[in-house]
C-alpha cells in the first residue's frame, strides 16, 4: 500500500538543505500525485520552505530531527544508536507506513548501516549494497556495488548478483541481463582471491554469467550489470568522476588560452553538452540500496539541484514498480542456491 | 657498469612483433650511443628486419627465443619453468650484464614473476611493483601498483610506498614527495582492511604521508605518490583509459552527426590534440617493476611504435640515473623499519 508521500533527508550532502530543499520544490512544482516529507531540523527546514512561499503548502512538510549525522565515519556506532537523526527519523516514516521511500545525501555508510537496523534485511541476503547507472557507449549497466562493503566475500558478490539480475529483469524489463565480474584481466584465472573464487559460483549459478570484464571495457556496454565488491566499485566511480573532471578542466584551459579554441566550443556546445549529460551523475539521481527491506536511495554528496530531482522521480519509479517486493520474492524463490551459499 | 645494450621482449603485446621492432628501429634512427637486442624467434624478427633494411645493421640484432609466453595466465606456473622463453632469454641478458634493461609488452603477470626468479628481490622486498606515470592537472603523480601484485598484505603497501618514495627522489629530483593512500575516502578511517592497516604504519614512518585520496582526487595532483595494491591500481587505470575511450568515441558520434561539430572540431584540433597527448598512455612508455634487481619496463599491451619507443627512452633514462641501485641502496638503508614490518 502506497502512502504517496516520500522522504528526503533534508541534512545531509555537501551543498546544505537548500539544496535538497529546492530540488524537492522544483520537483513538486513540475509533478503532480506526490507529497514530500522534509526530514531534519524542524525551524531551519521552514525557514528554508517560507523562502520560496511554500510554509503551508501541504505537497510538502517537515518531520522533526534535531540531529545531523556528521559525513565523517568514525562514529558510525554512535549514530545508529542515536534516535533523532534525520536518517533514523527519515526511516521511520518508512517502517511505520508512513512513507513510501527515503533518498539521503548524507553519509553513506550511516544511511546504510541504519537502514539495515531499522528496515531490516531481505531473506537470505547478509549486506546491502549500492548500486548505480553508468554510462556506456549503448546506454547504462547497472554497477554493484559502489561502496556500501568493504572486505566483501564471495557469497556477498553472488549475493549483490542475484538482486541486481532481478532489478534488471523488473525495472528495466531486460530479460537475462548479461552479468559480468569486474576483475584485472579478461580470462577466468585473472584476479584476486575474492574474485576467483566469486567467478566459480557464479559459473555454475543458472544465470548469463558472462564472465570477467575489465576496467577498460565497462563503458563498452556489453554488460548490463557488473559485479564488484564497495571497495573496487567506490574507487571506479569515483576515478571515473575524476577523468571526466579532468578533461573538463584541461578542456577550459585549453579555451581560456587561445581564440580559435574559443571558436571551436561554441561549435560544439551542443555536442559538448550531450556527452556532458551523458556523464553527469546528476542525471542518473542516485544510488539503490539493495538488499534492504525498503526503497532507500543514496545520492551523491555533491548532489545539485537536478540530482535531487531525478533522485525523487527515480525513487517514485521504484516504489511504483514495487521493485523491493519483486527483488524480495525472487530472491525467497532462490532458496537452494542460497543453502548452498552458507558454505561459501 | 653499462653495456649500452637495450633488451626488448618482440615477442608480446596484442599488436605483434612488427610494431615493437617498428618502434625500436625508429628510436635507433633518431637516437645514438645505444644498441637493441630484439629477444624472440630469430627467422621471424630477421625477416621484419630485413623490411627496413636493417638486418645487417649492428646497432640492432636477434637473440633467439623460440617459445613465446601466452597472454593467458593459466600456465604461468609452466612458464616460469622454461628456459626459452623471450621473457626469459630477455632478463637472462640483464643477469649476465650484456644488456640493461628489458622492455616487454608481453603477459604481466609472466615478466612480474620470471623477473623475480632471474633478476631476484632488492634486500627487504617481499615482492615487486608496477609504477606507472598518471596525468594530473599540474603535471604527473606516481601511482604504485598498478598490477603486479593482487591480495596483497599492508607491509607490501608500505614496501610499494618507500619505494616509490626513493624512485620519486631520484629520478623526479622531488624532495619529500608526498605520499598518499588509495582510498574510499579522506578520513583516517575509512576503507578497507588493508587501507586501514596500512596507513596506520605509513603514518609512524619518517615519510610524507598525507594520508587517505580518493579516486576522483588523484588526478588533481595532490600527491605525487599514490600507493595502491595492485588489483585496485590495475582497475584506476584501466577505467580511466575506458573513460577516455568513451569521452573520445561520444565525440567522435557526435562530430559524425552535425556539421556545427564538425566545424567546432576543426576550430579545437589543436587543444583536443594537447589533451589528448597528455592523456594517452603511449606517451609514458611503460610501468617500471619496482622491487626486483635489474630495470625492468613493462609495457601496455596495446603499445604502438611510439609507445615502444617512450619506453625505449624511458628505460635508457631509468639504467643512466642507476634507480635500481639507488632504490637498492637506500631500501637497505632502512633496516630499522624492514624489521618492524616483519611483524606486521
Amino acid at each position: 500500500m502506497s502512502s504517496d508521500i516520500l522522504a528526503v533527508d533534508a541534512m545531509g550532502g555537501d551543498n546544505g538543505c537548500e539544496t535538497v530543499i529546492r530540488g524537492s520544490i522544483e520537483y513538486l512544482k513540475e509533478n503532480n500525485g506526490i507529497r514530500i516529507a522534509l526530514v531534519g531540523k524542524e525551524k531551519l527546514l521552514k525557514k528554508e520552505l517560507k523562502k520560496y512561499g511554500m510554509e503551508n503548502d501541504d505537497r510538502i512538510f517537515v518531520i522533526n530531527a534535531h540531529e545531523e549525522v556528521s559525513m565523517k565515519d568514525q562514529f558510525l556506532t554512535y549514530w545508529r544508536k542515536r534516535e533523532k537523526t534525520s536518517i533514523k527519523k527519515g526511516l521511520d516514516l518508512i517502517k511505520q507506513g508512513r512513507a513510501d521511500s527515503l533518498i539521503s545525501t548524507g553519509n553513506t555508510g550511516a544511511v546504510m548501516a541504519i537502514s539495515k537496523d531499522i528496515l531490516g534485511m531481505l531473506d537470505n541476503i547478509d549486506r546491502p549494497a549500492l548500486s548505480i547507472m553508468v554510462p556506456t557507449l549503448k546506454g547504462h549497466s547497472l554497477l554493484v556495488d559502489v561502496g556500501a562493503n568493504v572486505d566483501s566475500k564471495p557469497k556477498n558478490l553472488v549475493q549483490f548478483a542475484l538482486m541486481g539480475k532481478v532489478y534488471l529483469e523488473n525495472v528495466l524489463g531486460i530479460k537475462r541481463p548479461r552479468i559480468a565480474l569486474m576483475s584485472i584481466g579478461e580470462e577466468d584465472s585473472k584476479g584476486n582471491e575474492l574474485t576467483k573464487n566469486t567467478f566459480s559460483i557464479l559459473k555454475k549459478l543458472d544465470i548469463n554469467f558472462i564472465g570477467n570484464i575489465e576496467g577498460k571495457d565497462i563503458h563498452l556496454g556489453e554488460a548490463d550489470l557488473i559485479v564488484t565488491d564497495g571497495f573496487t566499485g567506490n574507487v571506479t566511480l569515483k576515478v571515473s568522476e575524476g577523468i571526466v573532471d579532468l578533461m573538463t578542466s584541461l578542456l577550459r584551459r585549453e579555451i581560456k588560452s587561445s581564440l580559435l579554441s574559443k571558436i571551436g566550443v561554441f561549435f560544439l556546445k551542443s555536442s559538448l553538452k550531450k556527452i556532458k549529460k551523458k556523464l553527469d551523475y546528476s542525471e542518473y539521481g542516485g544510488a539503490l540500496l539493495l538488499g534492504v527491506n525498503g526503497v532507500v536511495i543514496i545520492g551523491h554528496g555533491r548532489s545539485n539541484v537536478k540530482a535531487i530531482k531525478n533522485a525523487i522521480e527515480q525513487s517514485r519509479e521504484f516504489v511504483k514498480k514495487n521493485v523491493v517486493n519483486k527483488i524480495g520474492q525472487e530472491i525467497a524463490s532462490m532458496e537452494k542456491i542460497f543453502e548452498e551459499l552458507k558454505y561459501v
